[in-house]
């Protein structure tokens, strides 16, 4: 939450015309928007909500309404510059009741203020593979807005959020800086006999701290700290087992200023590494130089996986899943935009403008490395969002 | 995530058996869990995995399977003991793409596997109301299941837990120690001209460490701080502003082991507190006590509410949300086990070994006052699981 708002007014009025063009494109009388990443991205808004329903009604023209819960409609003015009249609080009543539903009532009020038209030749758009959005609440919102169509608005914010504009860029290389220091923070303080919760102590401590003016918010996900023998699997947090001399632990974070995301991943040796690991970790970071090379402004998403996987091959190694994927705005619990990834089967051309998490992870049975850049692709190559030197790190 | 198992294997049994007797009372012929704090529940598994689609299935006899990402099927031997056959995990070419999705894939297998049946006699129960648990995810698993009806299993997991066992009334106390050590580094930290920021660097440093032997895990919910012109708003999280002497800022924040959570929260006014705020103080102070002393086994629990409500009458004030909510296992975005609320319209009854967080927020249009306590119900009363001093804290 932040009471300065970080963009000109001007910015937000271009996102709302670039939804708003692409709703008209595809015939959408209105867009229920319930990501809280795209509600932020279109108005500002940033408070612990999501866990209760809440959407933002974007007209096929006009300015979009925000629906919430009561206690929240103050969240609105602070953190979003909403006017009272475009923000509605749900009673209390509504909270968690098997009978009722607060996207009922969010529904009916947004159809009497003229927001969503109930006409059965109307189409209005959601995404319904949206986290937050549940099954119960697309059952309301359809049964409300009948005969009108509900349809799957294929994380259409969320493909307006790819280019990110420079004060986008200012942002995302704010939460860059904080994800240095808090990757330094952790391979300084990683060692034998320290616990991994004590490792995430400093971690954490950095994220909120953030470095220099920037201060830091809070990431879409917590550290995660696969180590030893859970090395081999990506989305294990932590414990407050010590490490041992001989492991090896991959270390995932990222710095946050003002709900950008920087992630960033490393590998640290405690002793010297096996020389599997050692082969590994070269074969990779050659792979992430040659995946950087062809990440330039006009060539195919499926160019830079291609570069990585031949690259790699070479090692006599495979990589079965997505070596990266768009970032920006993030809400727990992920830091992914949902839209490009970086995979062969991805259709997209790069542009200036766009961000990238590349995370090169190799997990196999009992061990494993990772190593990642936050990226934004620029008109020559991509700049890199935090200074980490590349590489596995041992501490002998 | 934790390597050692938390409980006896016969806590795991227990709670299996519970589930499917109301199953069966309910002529359930198999549920799908889509909650992260009940998949942990039930079987232990423990990683930030729920980004993506998962479930674990359980059938109306015999063992539950678990259904994830591939990449993460091996967080299930490591966190669960999960054995390999009982874990199945769907290809990364399903992952975020707008014609397949992980359900269709998890349906087809479980009914492979004999988890569920097809059969118009049968209906099979899955949580509509979840996170994490998409519209497009129930639709796939509609189709897959037809003719078997998909129902609304209404939280049936999460009434389970509601009561705890002593296994896990220690962890909570755990939580409790490291929550009041969380807040005593708030407290500590807060000052004029200290960033909020800086605040919570403290809390989430001492968050992670934990308490004595017990390391501490990662809160549903990041700390929040509303603060001063600010602080009559409850979900705010914080922003890099310093804190200005005149000002009160309030405090929430979790201690979790083991992702058993102990939330508390705390007003702190930097300076002479203004006549208003006292006053709420005071009189929500006394309408703590009042409360705590209906918390006993055989109460029905909106005489806790009645409790709180008719002494804070007294002094001229009225609390319209709930005063508090049941707590145990948590996962983001929500440390709530969404089950008994403590308010006025709730028809349970006070038991030994329910949990509760009692939080008491009074805010006002540009001021606030919140204080919490994390309760244990006990034999003769509740238990306090932190020990932080009540009342409103002055730093003068």
């Amino acid at each position: 939450m932040q009471t300065r708002r970080p963009f000109a007014p001007d910015e937000y009025e271009r996102r709302l015309e670039a939804v708003q063009r692409e709703m008209s494109s595809r015939s959408m009388a209105a867009l229920v928007v319930v990501d809280p990443a795209s509600i932020n991205y279109l108005c500002g808004y940033d408070a612990w909500s999501f866990y209760m329903p809440q959407c933002l009604v974007v007209p096929s023209a006009g300015l979009p309404h925000f629906f919430t819960r009561a206690m929240d409609v103050s969240g609105g003015a602070i953190t979003a510059d909403l006017p009272d009249d475009r923000v509605h609080g749900y009673p209390e009543t509504l909270v968690h009741r098997p009978d009722v539903h607060p996207f009922t009532w969010m529904t009916e009020r947004a159809v009497e203020l003229g927001l969503m038209p109930r006409s059965g030749d109307a189409e209005v758009g959601v995404d319904l593979d949206a986290h937050f959005f549940s099954a119960r609440g697309h059952a309301c919102l359809a049964e409300g807005l009948a005969p009108t169509r509900v349809v799957d608005s294929h994380q259409l914010v969320s493909w307006v959020r790819v280019v990110k504009s420079f004060a986008e860029q200012d942002l995302m290389r704010a939460a860059g800086r904080i994800a240095s220091r808090a990757m330094s923070s952790a391979l300084e303080t990683a060692a034998p006999g320290v616990r991994q919760c004590d490792v995430v102590a400093a971690i954490q401590r950095a994220q909120a701290e953030g470095a220099g003016d920037a201060g830091g918010d809070y990431p879409a996900i917590v550290p995660m700290l696969p180590t030893g023998k859970t090395a081999g699997t990506p989305h294990l947090t932590w414990s407050d087992r010590p490490l041992q001399f001989g492991e090896a632990t991959t270390i995932e974070l990222a710095g946050v200023h003002r709900r950008y995301h920087a992630p960033l991943a490393r590998t640290i040796s405690l002793g010297k590494p096996p020389r599997r690991l050692m082969h590994t970790a070269g074969a990779v970071d050659e792979g992430l130089h040659a995946a950087l090379e062809a990440m330039v402004p006009g060539n195919a998403v499926r160019d830079v996986h291609e570069a990585f996987s031949s690259t790699i091959a070479h090692h006599g190694l495979y990589k079965e899943s997505r070596i990266g994927y768009s970032i920006g705005i993030g809400y727990p619990p992920d830091w992914g935009e949902r839209t490009i990834s970086l995979r062969s089967e991805e259709t997209a051309v790069l542009q200036a403008g766009m961000a990238f998490h590349m995370i090169l992870g190799m997990w196999e049975d009992d061990w494993g490395y990772e190593t990642s850049e936050s990226l934004l692709v620029q008109p020559l190559g991509p700049e890199r969002l935090t200074d980490v030197p590349q590489g596995l790190y041992i501490r002998d």
